[in-house]
């Protein structure tokens, strides 16, 4: 069978170099197009020499109609604002397109304009765009056009959440986030608040309030649980960690009425059944909590909850690879839907070991 | 005036390093004895080699009577269980104590008996040890006999709760504490746990239920509130970072109906007008958050807050070193108010900077 | 095809977890038995939970008679001296074996049980076994029954000497090597030393005479410069950096006369054309120097050199993963020759990213 | 009396929040000015927040004359080429000067000129200029009006070497000095090879020939032989390591024929005569060798030595903070000595701990 060619547009940041690490090894697609305004002209291999000899393509600057010409997938990692300008031209050259920017990740416009102080474009297509948590939203993906990759906090605390809020065993108005990442989830720049010295052996909140991801989250809480946008309001607080790779979230929840007789044991036996058949969600066994050293350089997140009886309150934990399932190896999951192949192919065996 | 003798029990973990950088450079103490069981008859400075030249005091193991007697003040750094036998010892032979573990931190037995699962053998020394929070218990301290310094994560969510417990401007059932520490924390010990390679890029929460700091949180949450042992239960979840030193707690909290015109600016000005003459807690100015390397090797503590107005809950953010204004730092403040000194003095200069 | 069964004797060390992360997506090999007799009963992904769902296998503690039953190939990873006990019965069962210890690297037995300073039980193997480099031992790898995988000090300096030594280009009485390793060269251990906070921002020469590689890479650059055990004897400091996995060696020489018009681009000329076939060897282009991040999580190793003409001495830098091509990815790369495979078949894609 | 005053010209580099620590904490020491063009108008500590309330000088941007007003010394820590230009009018407005760049390092002018491609606009000052080692030019110190304070690798070559080269106990032309840095050696700046991302799990070799600091080295080698500028040339490779603050050097040298009965014993004894009555000088006991975590934060430099028998060389070793002794805490040092302080004043009990 010919290989399904993927082109990469901002493939030279670091959600662009773990697509690489993934599609590179994969069986069923071939890279075509590696696209960096900054770098054109040099190989990928002299941005991240450690793919000398494993992906020495050339970085081009072409236009979106020239990259879908030899693509049956494009793969946009790039800014928001920019994303809405150049998806739809890719859309409208007939290639099937997954985007990593918040553009086309909600169904509300008026959300969407708020959170990221922006005019939406291309406003028609947030309603077609398929929202690419492969776990939720499977059979969509198959036939999409267009897949908005998740933000990475959304696919921490939504897979943590999922299974409460569609059984309705949670209080909608109780959900607290509060989130972890490492320093690549800050992108690929030269900024002195992600310089080694000013980051190592550091940690802070930031975004304290209004992080954009809040809105991600509570529009998807929303729409698991069965309703419309603004149903639910989530609080959500991200964190800096000094660490490169990996996220992880600690979610307070109070039970609802209908979870009866709750428990530390419930809770798993909960996510054991709800993500028995998924490939890459770990629903770890009662007495083991999630760490961010277990998913990382990896499309698996885990996941794990707690019941203080003190206080009434449950705990669920998450934590993944921010660039991993939070990012391009999610992309590939959905990609892997898209084209009707195994959701695991190239997949299953990524992981970084020591 | 003659320097004041001060020795230390249990010199060689970090928190006991820790003393010993404070007194070292300290005016108006001397260190006399320093006490350790597993490297008696070295120098201090052949464990901490970075003290060589600095503090090469011989280790001893000399018994509690026999450090009492040349000692105006002994800083006990002993393991829970340890510490309720030996500083009883070091009461009567008339030297005053201030202890580190979790012996003598609590009001109520039952709680203490039940946290640390341990029948306390002088439980008629709890009512008279004086919690060490210089900026609640200060008069207390001046003429106590015994101190119990607090956890690290307690002073941590103690006093950026401070404010608000006191003026009652919080819902008192609604108290989340979400924290983490550096590797210090664990003190200095072989455990593959805490090796480098499983350390580093590695990030995760432990104890998730009943950890015993939750109880110690709970009783002085209590008392700042005017009330008694159980009137407040918090939820506490601490997670352990990849960094050596340095703690940060993130707290949701609900206002209560005494907090008119909840707002950021709001929650600013009661930490600026709670702790304007406190030496070592900055009040953050409006759009800073605290930051573990702000603090890093200091005896300073940052608080901030937020009012996120889409969930009306408030969100309070305190910054410390886990060693320092968490553990041996704040002994020492504690130690200067004891003997009567300026509360600051050989503190305010102990910095990491870079 | 049948796939080729591959057994680990020490599996749940950092070389047998790299071991394991090289043969579980390798699409000739299939694991049988995973060795431990420290985790015996539990699964592997018990030990290393980033291999949860990946690898799963029981770890067993089957003696070495039982394990070469179901194995074509068994890569043993024990202590020297161990080693040396278990491989001459996995021989005698008639499996072929890669060894990761000392035990078997050496032709001259003085020197072998000089630097071990132990007595070899079996030194008849000595002249048998085949030293584990492929770019210079491919021929008899292809048939060898026992290969004795390089040391990772060793790999490192070899490559990066190679070309030089047999050309006779250097002076063989000035060979200086001055390498650092990454953490987890030390093994997956509870030790203080190896404690994340005595570990992190230290660095340190350890082994500073006398350590065992010397002797290892002494006896192969004798064989490599054409002549016998004892020829060529070098200088060697080892030292510790504060992360996970890497090695680089920076080595000094002298040109030989035969080295005519020596100049930097020389260097890199010798090293292009040397190995121009060699899959995982990377000269790279003039002005370039190897990074330990350029190589981490892969089988490649990277050299160049430059010419100091002030002191008319040649530098050598070569760098790999301590862990991959300086352990187990180059076992990996041995088992692709023993067998007939693509010497690079699973090894060209297991790369790190960001 | 009366306290002296410094000010600090480019005081929000790494060198400078260094100079600010040990000089706030001094107690012959007042700091009066702060100059950075970068922050000029806002607080040291909003730059530096560890400071808040320890050093809370405004930053200010006025000119050498202005600041030379009102200071009995001036550290300039300003780019090479930018010193050369502000020292000489510090200098003619009477003020004593110590200089952090490479400006007045040198007494060959055109060794200066070809290491910094600069041409000297006052190359009568380097005659002068007193080069800031107060271990080997202390009595030059006490009346000099300018000091250059030397480079760090320099610092750290030089107290390692000096012993042997003043006793002419090694070969002249067998100087090999292999060091590595931590990140804050390249200053406080954005610059994407610094960041955390790209820094973390790296370390390579840079300026593999040429760097500035060869030099520097080179010509104090020649002084402390007793010869001239040119007499020797060592050969210096400088790598970075992903730490903050730290320095090691491993030397490799021949005995010369002077040496006689050359042992690590013998190595040991030369260190511990030649620097017996320097208190910053650790000459380590034998069997210990320099560690940077054991002088981290500090003014203290480690040394030590092994003779390796089998290949005739003498490996020397010293450890040093890069910012400390290589730099900052150096200069104070010096100033202590310019104004006829115990050298040591402000600076003994300056340390990190852990």
């Amino acid at each position: 069978m010919d290989k399904i060619k993927v082109s990469i547009i901002g493939a030279t940041g670091y959600v662009g170099a773990e697509l690489v690490r993934g599609f590179v090894s994969h069986p069923a697609f071939v890279i075509t197009d590696l696209v960096s305004r900054s770098f054109a002209g040099k190989a990928f291999s002299d941005v991240y020499p450690v793919f000398r000899g494993i992906c020495d393509v050339i970085l081009c600057d072409k236009t979106p109609e020239e990259v879908a010409k030899d693509s049956d997938l494009v793969i946009t990692a790039l800014p928001h604002g920019v994303s809405s300008q150049q998806v739809p031209v890719l859309l409208d050259a007939g290639v099937r397109v997954i985007d990593h920017s918040g553009d086309f990740r909600y169904k509300d416009l008026a959300t969407y304009e708020k959170s990221y102080k922006l005019e939406h474009p291309h406003p028609e297509l947030l309603e077609e765009a398929v929202y690419g948590l492969p776990e939720f939203y499977r059979d969509k993906l198959k036939s999409a056009r267009l897949v908005a990759n998740p933000g990475c906090y959304p696919t921490c605390s939504l897979i943590a959440l999922a299974p409460f809020l569609k059984a309705d065993l949670i209080d909608k108005d109780s959900i607290i986030i509060d989130a972890i990442s490492g320093v690549s989830g800050a992108g690929r720049k030269s900024d002195l608040a992600y310089a080694f010295c000013e980051t190592d052996e550091a940690f802070k909140p930031y975004g304290a309030v209004g992080h954009r991801h809040t809105t991600e989250i509570s529009e998807q809480c929303s729409f698991l649980s069965g309703g419309k946008p603004g149903d639910i309001k989530v609080t959500f607080t991200p964190h800096l960690a000094p660490f490169k790779r990996g996220m992880l979230a600690t979610i307070y929840v109070k039970p609802s009425d209908k979870f009866e007789n709750v428990s530390t044991s419930a809770i798993c036996d909960i996510y054991n059944e709800y993500y028995k058949d998924e490939t890459f969600v770990r629903a770890l066994p009662q007495g083991v909590l999630p760490d961010v050293k277990a998913v990382a350089g990896s499309n698996f997140i885990e996941v794990a909850g707690v019941y203080d009886d003190e206080t009434s309150l449950i705990k669920l934990f998450s934590a993944q690879d921010n660039l991993g399932k939070g990012a391009a190896l999610q992309a590939i999951q959905s990609a892997n839907v898209m084209f009707g192949l195994d959701e695991s192919l190239g997949l299953n065996t990524i992981v970084r070991g020591v």
